[in-house]
């Protein structure tokens, strides 16, 4: 009978000091731009580790759907560089004059100085058109892959790896870089690299362009707005 | 100067014990719909490490646009679970014959099982009209929201919690049973509790719905396409 090999097992559990290092990954971890090391590759089994980390991520039916685009090649950065150099620019001129001195003098991309950069993408199709659990809200395959990025994060953290996303480029430059078909999305363009400083907290809190909130003042009990 | 306080600090490097710890989140994370311990209630102090965990994810422009609706009360978690039937049964309608069946025997949703209830949204205005980073992909923000599921699912795993995410309702419905405004999206509807039993990989796995994939076969290097 089939259904013997689908009973639970045991959930294993965390000790103390297990359940303190997920927190301490999820605690520490930053938005890294400027603290990659030079010249420290990171090795192939590392990486290697970091991916299936993201491949364990939770998805929408199972679907699966992303793919890791690994970039290492200095033409490919420095496409990708000067398209972010150019979407950068068209997004200074949208901020108030008080906040683009403070904006224009963040540092928002490791893109060359990162080893690796890698393009966490979403096949939209590859579940065939009726996807479980996706019926009702098609985006969701979207929020599989955010779920893979997350995970990768994570693991990079615990292996004293920085990760950057760099979420300012055009759609259509991106794509053309990395030649995606139409039914492919980019979700995330990370830099990723060995670093051996992190800020205490995140940058921008630290520079001041936004503080963090209030946790208790984001809570609500059993429907909107009701504390 | 100002500048002295915006100095990056020693990265806490990750013991292997520590390490090992976040990837056994990771690869011991279920969807968890079935697995729920009847009668053991969250406490409040841990449910709110899990939204700590949740409100430090990373979010673009340190916009923080989340929210979290706790839902501990029958009538809410009646009202969803009706919607979730009714959705359910349109899903259904939608695989082939030789699928349905399976379909129909798969549980899908642990809502009234769970003593919590949880929906993570993400408040689309929340950093004004123009956010750092989002200026060339309006949908960072829903992104952001993601990470922080993902945050609270892994440190839910390391405090003996299963979480289960409910993506099979309408929309309409459920903005209606949460009162959410418009400007405000419900990312995920997550069941959460205590669990004794995980399934050692995947349920839709073991079930025959779905394969995993050959990781290997979803690496690409420098453009798409390219092994």
């Amino acid at each position: 009978m089939h259904m013997s090999s689908v009973a639970p097992v045991a959930a294993s559990e965390f000790s103390a000091e297990e359940r303190e290092s997920v927190y301490k990954a999820i605690f520490t971890r930053r938005d890294v731009r400027s603290q990659f090391k030079a010249g420290k590759p990171v090795p192939d089994d590392v990486l290697k580790r970091l991916l299936t980390a993201a491949h364990h991520a939770p998805s929408v039916g199972f679907m699966q759907p992303w793919n890791f685009i690994v970039i290492k090649s200095v033409f490919q950065k420095t496409l990708m560089k000067m398209a972010f150099s150019r979407a950068n620019d068209e997004a200074a001129a949208l901020f108030p004059d008080e906040r683009r001195a403070l904006y224009s003098s963040l540092k928002l991309e490791g893109i060359s100085a990162a080893p690796i950069n890698l393009c966490i993408t979403c096949d939209r199709s590859r579940g065939g058109p009726v996807v479980l659990g996706r019926t009702h809200n098609y985006d969701t395959d979207l929020y599989s892959t955010v779920c893979a990025v997350q995970n990768l994060w994570l693991a990079a953290r615990a292996e004293g790896i920085g990760v950057g996303w760099v979420s300012i480029v055009r759609d259509a430059e991106l794509r053309k870089i990395l030649q995606l078909p139409d039914h492919v999305v980019p979700v995330a363009y990370l830099c990723i690299g060995y670093v051996d400083e992190l800020y205490a907290t995140p940058e921008l809190e630290l520079r001041g362009w936004r503080q963090r909130l209030d946790l208790d003042s984001l809570i609500f009990n059993e429907s909107w707005g009701n504390p």
